[in-house]
């Protein structure tokens, strides 16, 4: 077990030095929950995105993605209850309105804001509420991020939140983030919301007191998004508002992350860490589900393919529901490898359920059916499918399906 | 409306001229219901087939495509109750034994049969079961093939049978068929079982009296599996016993079919209405469901972006669990077209159920609301979802998700 260059840390998107949070409720979800959030910086913030690669893009989303990368932010306006997608050029209006609103309001009329919206697709945009939150929710703003952190959620049992410390020259420097699941989960974001992306509204806003410049914390954005939210799926449906963003102030008055130097390679790994854990949390706060399963597809011809089958075991339903029951029903597993487009070897196929082979070789290990029956029987655990066809693997955190599952999904 | 061609009928394999039928129970269900099926023509049969494009291929599967299309063959023997997939050698030798028992026993030692099965994937045929299944079928066999489309079933509510005359040159030539659901339903095949192909265990095994080459043959079923049987799904999951095979042996008395005369086009017709009457019966006996959607995608680029759109529509999780609960949850639909690959005009969209239409130029017509309301309260219904992007459509039949597929499903 290597050292491991950060220490997980207490809080959010207000760990880091110079930022503020606030969460209110504006009336935007009907049942009367924190439904706006806010995170503003001290100071402009070089950021760096992953949008969603789905061709029907929401309107926040899109406005995003106009902005130049390089031009500093400062802050970010975000709403739940309402997604403001499939909402055309009114849409796209509102998306700037509720920007503008939150520059002036809450960022002093200085750099632009990050937006994002999440909820129910189709409907407009309740614009006075919105004005209404931002204001209130400026007013609050303090060095406290739980209130920001549950006004992201939708269906989600939990507030989602992730911190981090490094050492910089002697100065601590910090990540936070927050994010939020539970429902339309299995991004697949890329830095310009273009395919090919190794493929919820899934939402996650990460902080910084790092000096980064936006293209150096772009590729680490997009290295611990590949690893991590682009690797989990509930539902199997990826949403139209897929986002995830991350600002970094300087804050810390450490000396700017240079590409290649030993700090950077801290702050990565401290980046992956957070990203991880945020993304495990959306997978175990799924709508209705019973099981968390790390899903490592190993044995396959290339890591396309270790990616396929991964993907494609995961969110079967036929496998999740298999999850539901207990049952080890391995050819469940090589069936969706198989119809995944991945080379598989019928003669070499194997399933590891927490390390106990069920299938070797192709050959059911009888004296094990108990102990793995009994691993099924658990909240979480680890399932390794060789493919039998090459050296490549990949891994993928999904979940089971369950009746409640279907239930909580037939209305929104 | 242009006269059809043809005349449906009544009955399955047995309504063409020289074939007989059986069904018996073998034991190999644990329950006692029949699961041995037998298909015997008098004659040899020109014969064609299309199986799954999965890359883990069940053993008869690989059998069936090992043999030469140009061969006649004398019959078809299916077990249900167990798949024989992931079976390694043993499954391969067990399914040629399968075939030598049903050719020496039911065929009298001529042409070759083919060879299907169906039901839980990894465990060994119990050959025993299925020696003594074959003889107690070959001493059944009579012109009445209801037993027989019964021993196919698995967890099929009804069993699934079609049949349809045309007339060549003043003499009748009759086409029949049956079929199996409810299970693992997604069928994607190819003559060749290779990729690729427009996208159960799904068998179908079809049956003429007509007279008509292999290659001919396999150029209308081909035709026939595009349109119907390749174009259904309950779970998504693509099976790796999926089998379509069609027999003719001449019976009929008729002259040949020939390339480009009027009685083949008849022929095409016939068969086309066959498979797309028994796919439909798959569909409608899904497991657990409530509801049967005919999806047509239209306003495509392309007819690969129609399809590719309707096939993600039609196996989206939160597309069939909103109409489950009956809500008519638009947003879903164009989710679903956005990441299925497939060009969309956000800014075009339309939706209409039974004719009514929901969303006009992405707007909501909310004056319809409540007669769509209406339409997704009935067991049946047809959606016609709008891309705005260019002027090809493509058509999918499908089912919603229920709390009982998922039941259903937990253990097999």
């Amino acid at each position: 077990m290597s050292r491991r260059a950060f220490r997980p840390i207490e809080g959010g998107v207000c760990a880091p030095a110079g930022f503020r949070a606030a969460g209110v409720a504006a009336g935007i979800k009907k049942n009367g929950k924190l439904d706006l959030a806010l995170v503003v910086s001290e100071r402009p913030c070089a950021w760096a995105g992953a949008f969603t690669t789905n061709a029907v893009k929401a309107a926040p989303v899109l406005f995003n993605l106009a902005l130049p990368r390089a031009r500093p932010v400062g802050g970010i306006v975000a709403n739940s209850g309402n997604a403001n997608a499939c909402t055309g050029t009114r849409g796209l209006r509102d998306a700037g309105r509720m920007e503008t609103l939150a520059r002036r309001i809450a960022g002093k009329g200085g750099a632009p804001f990050l937006v994002a919206s999440t909820g129910r697709i189709g409907d407009l945009l309740p614009m006075a509420k919105i004005g209404d939150g931002i204001r209130a929710a400026a007013d609050r703003l303090a060095r406290e991020d739980l209130a920001c952190a549950r006004a992201i959620m939708t269906t989600d049992t939990f507030p989602k939140r992730a911190a981090a410390e490094i050492r910089v020259a002697g100065r601590a420097v910090r990540l936070g983030g927050m994010t939020k699941g539970a429902g339309m989960i299995c991004p697949g974001m890329s830095r310009t919301g273009r395919r090919p992306a190794p493929h919820a509204t899934m939402l996650a806003f990460l902080t910084t007191d790092a000096d980064i410049s936006s293209a150096l914390l772009q590729r680490c954005l997009d290295r611990a998004v590949a690893r991590s939210f682009n690797r989990i799926s509930v539902d199997g449906d990826m949403s139209t508002n897929d986002t995830v963003a991350i600002l970094a102030n300087g804050a810390s008055g450490a000396p700017a992350l240079r590409a290649g130097a030993r700090a950077l390679a801290d702050f990565q790994e401290a980046l992956d860490d957070i990203a991880l854990r945020l993304a495990q949390m959306i997978v175990k706060d799924g709508e209705g589900i019973t099981k968390v399963v790390t899903l490592v597809v190993e044995g396959a011809a290339s890591r396309a393919d270790a990616e396929r089958a991964a993907r494609a075991i995961g969110n079967s339903f036929l496998v999740k529901t298999s999850w539901c029951g207990e049952d080890p029903n391995w050819g469940r597993l090589f069936d969706a490898a198989g119809y995944s487009g991945a080379r598989v070897n019928p003669a070499n196929l194997s399933a590891r359920y927490d390390g106990v082979p069920l299938l070797l070789r192709s050959r059911v290990v009888a004296a094990n059916v108990g102990r793995v029956r009994a691993i099924l029987k658990k909240p979480a655990f680890t399932l390794r499918c060789g493919l039998g066809a090459g050296r490549f693997s990949s891994v993928f955190y999904t979940t089971d399906l369950t009746e409640k599952t279907v239930e909580l999904n037939k209305g929104e």
